[in-house]
């Protein structure tokens, strides 16, 4: 039994009955809601689910037939950028699913989403069978207003479904990701420039480790600053790497570390590897997590 | 949707179709079996299986059932000490599950066991409802030759069933406990002496942590020595102490640890609040974890 998590973003974040709707479509497919975050300033939603492959396929088709009827492109407006109605769908490998396993489920639920609603669909991230499309920015570039044009251009034919917009709900961006890990260091010190000199060695962009954004934050209330994480790939930048690189820079400024926090949710997977590395445990796998074993058995 | 683990010893190591028998009682309750652990020299196995709390239950009735006509201890000889065909059922708390969700089950199941088999019930460890029925070996002293007399000294009727052995059957100790951990710290060093020296520090019987088990072990053919570690407790004395206890009682040796190792399996918790600890997530709990969140949801 793997599990699966889905993280649909909906281009609705006031009516409350249509969210309702939306969370009643993903519960009713048996898969878990476990969270639901509108923000009405984006005029978005974003909702949290996992379950086994079978359950979030369902979900997301259910999910489709609920904001079709009730999310119309046309009268949307919102500070977010959107493409569509159901503007992405990510699927993201949990426990006992592999990329692979997100990429087959991505593919397979694209074709049947432009199959039944006649909704343009491309494929990112992951999912991405074009080079150009594993940044979502790329695809979404031009929104809902300039789709219409962007689907007759070269190369910008959809994955699957018509070369033309569906008239009210647009197209949407199905793809596969790794889950983002959001965490936070906080630092024994008030100096915002240590927090970003640190946010900036460990970081991606400007030399630092290939899947860490990060930024120096200052923690007025409690007059200390803190450096801000997303880890958008915990397998091959993991969670004890960054933070010890974050500890080792800190300590050159003559700062140390007071405690770090996980913001919203963590798969199990990120941080036994990490316990697996401080504990020196060289022939660790997932499969001497007694709850693994259940799963798999 | 909490997971219990039941660990039930029974007094047969050698004949293959009883424990198929065994096998095929617990797998049809729902329960996953994890591990059989068959030992001809003390004719005994280990049953290792896990599931919902009905699922587990169903699970001890049902290999009760495959057990009574097939074991008979009259006829009975091997090197572990035992009371009963079926010895020792211990329930263990896994996720989402307490010690009093366990000592609850157990209570009920011996019960029920008694009810339906006549067979005398010890409550034991966690479950014990009586101070000198905590320890196993304290209940299990005089073995089945000795328990007719036994149960009718003052103190030892049983907490469930009949004063007298069941004919063929003996008794059954039914309880609670924590899981255990059994894990190896291997060091950079062939000095037996060492290791039984940083063994002594840490382990409770000889002044350590409360909750370790240890001795030092040589491993002659990669020429080094391992502390050998069971762990009887992980949330009161989680790894990460005992872990770096024994690093830091070998560098007043001059010896580094050159890994550690699982043995068996380990419950999640036990290695993500290791994980927190180390990554200093002061505010961690379970709820963090997505599995869990998932579970619980």
């Amino acid at each position: 039994m793997a599990i699966i998590e889905c993280v649909p973003n909906v281009s609705e974040g006031r009516r409350p009955d249509v969210l309702d709707a939306c969370a009643d479509a993903i519960r009713q497919s048996g898969a878990r809601l476990l969270d639901v975050k509108p923000d009405a300033a984006h005029n978005r939603s974003v909702f949290t689910f996992a379950g086994e492959s079978d359950q979030v396929r369902q979900a997301v088709m259910s999910l489709f037939e609920a904001v079709l009827p009730r999310i119309d492109l046309r009268q949307h407006s919102g500070e977010h950028p959107r493409m569509g109605a159901v503007d992405v769908v990510p699927f993201i490998p949990i426990a006992g699913a592999t990329m692979a396993d997100c990429v087959a489920l991505a593919t397979d639920v694209a074709g049947a989403v432009a199959k039944a609603h006649h909704v343009p669909v491309f494929l990112y991230e992951e999912a991405a069978r074009i080079p150009g499309r594993r940044n979502l920015e790329d695809i979404r570039r031009g929104e809902f207003e300039g789709l219409a044009a962007k689907l007759q251009q070269p190369g910008w034919a959809p994955d699957f479904g018509p070369t033309a917009p569906h008239p009210t709900a647009g197209a949407t961006v199905i793809g596969a990701r790794m889950p983002l890990i959001a965490y936070n260091i906080n630092l024994s010190t008030d100096r915002i420039d240590v927090a970003r000199r640190i946010a900036s060695a460990v970081r991606h962009s400007s030399g630092g480790l290939r899947y860490v954004k990060a930024m120096g934050v200052a923690l007025a209330d409690r007059g200390i600053v803190q450096v801000s994480i997303n880890l958008t790939n915990y397998e091959k930048t993991p969670i004890y790497r960054v933070f010890e690189l974050v500890k080792r820079e800190a300590a050159r400024h003559g700062v140390s570390v007071l405690e770090s926090e996980i913001v919203g949710l963590v798969p199990a997977a990120a941080l036994t590897a990490s316990a697996a590395w401080y504990l020196q445990i060289d022939a660790f796998t997932d499969d001497l997590v007694l709850e693994n074993k259940l799963r798999a058995t």
